[in-house]
């Protein structure tokens, strides 16, 4: 369960609390939910409540308009790599980016994220920490993340960790809603599993009539992704991790009491996920 | 000039008196504009009012719940892509549809598409009209086009027309709101122009906070597109058509008067397209 399905309404240790109690194996923390608190203490906490930690969520943006700007945006993640390690978690998911305010240079954002990475690369290979590249839907290409096809983070995973001993640093998240409409989806998660690279697996759905860019996703089954589809498809790449559950829903889920949202969750997961 | 820009508010006589007043050389007229018109009529007007058609806008969607929605979609297909032979328009732009209402099947919306435009391209070849399949934004994946890369559609351009005299039937329309994002744009925008697939170009801008999915387009010029960049590849290619103008903007451009948006257009072609 990724804590964001939540709404962030709550303390860390409430949702630990909820999530575990609601009969889910892991959960999926944020960085704001940790500002200020001890992380081995709430590392503890989840693994006292029996729950395993699917990702730690997520990158601090890595294009910047400045090379300052640039290199303190790393040390915000080598910071953030550090955390994802000591709660153990299974990957720290990379949402790498949009374009710096008033940039129009996508090229220029890719290249600096390809930058970014390979140093955060080297830091995690030495924290135990894997890097879940996250392709995010191109809806989000100028303001979130340059990242948008799962080949374009494929290709740059290859690139820039060419061989690997069978647990790779760099892999990807595989997010139906990021995802769901890309005519080589197929293709290319086949391609992930085969090098080693499905680090994560979100679902949601993604509603017909989407009201809001960032905060409409729908519950599994209330849209119109093919979910069993897709996660037949991961796993049968090799995937074994957790089926995360990650829904932004300002004006719907995040209403609701965080015990009927789970519940909900857990009767989907059971009917068409 | 898209008829679209201005937004749909006067009868199309007037439309084309303004366009060609303010100095554009092509119009792009919508089907919902010639309702109730006499096509050759219109045509007429145009040609009268010294602009040539850049293209004809747009297909019924194909995918359809039934046979019968199907074949029905296909007639009026059919019917618009002789108003097009009517007009001496560029091209028909294909907009394909998305999934029908309650469908989750992607693969199979695609796979109507194909057999659609298979049936299509045939009558489109006797009326002498070039259909430009116009991949769409992947967020409109569902309710709207679910072909939504350059790759997928030459890919359905060369499945369905391998061979040609140089003046391929099938092509593609190259709307920088939908593709700037695709990290294989410009190995497409070649390949496309490789085979003179290259029917149409629109501009207008992506605003990089975006209020609404469908009609929240920028004018050229206020988002964080490099329109410059994706028409020097365009024509680079081979592409000497126009460079057609089109923006959805509910709250914007569509408030203003016609006069005002047409020069603001005719302006920043001059600075920024």
């Amino acid at each position: 369960m990724n804590t964001a399905t939540l709404g962030f309404r709550a303390p860390i240790r409430d949702s630990i609390e909820a999530i575990a109690r609601a009969g889910f194996g892991a959960i999926a923390p944020w960085r704001r939910e940790l500002a200020g608190e001890d992380v081995t203490a709430v590392a503890r906490a989840i693994r006292d409540a029996g729950l395993g930690v699917s990702g730690y969520c997520r990158s601090t943006d890595i294009p910047a308009a400045t090379p300052d700007a640039f290199r303190a945006g790393l040390d915000l993640n080598r910071w953030a790599i550090d955390e994802a390690a000591t709660l153990g978690a299974a990957c720290f998911v990379m949402v790498v980016g949009g374009m710096p305010e008033g940039s129009r240079d996508l090229p220029g954002a890719r290249e600096q994220v390809r930058e970014g990475i390979a140093v955060l690369a080297e830091h995690a290979r030495g924290a135990g920490v894997r890097l879940a590249l996250e392709p995010l839907h191109p809806m989000y290409a100028a303001d979130r993340a340059c990242l948008n096809t799962l080949e374009q983070a494929l290709d740059l995973c290859t690139a820039l960790e060419p061989a690997h001993d069978g647990a790779p640093t760099l892999g990807v998240a595989v997010d139906v809603y990021h995802v769901w409409w890309d005519p080589n989806l197929f293709r290319d998660i086949a391609r992930a599993g085969a090098d080693r690279r499905l680090l994560a697996f979100h679902v949601c759905d993604w509603r017909r009539e989407t009201r809001d860019m960032l905060n409409d996703r729908g519950m599994m089954g209330d849209g119109v992704i093919d979910i069993p589809a897709i996660r037949a498809a991961v796993e049968g790449a090799g995937y074994d991790g957790a089926v995360e559950v990650e829904i932004f829903s300002a004006a719907d889920w995040w209403l609701r009491p965080v015990e009927e949202t789970l519940a909900v969750c857990a009767e989907r997961f059971a009917t068409v996920v």
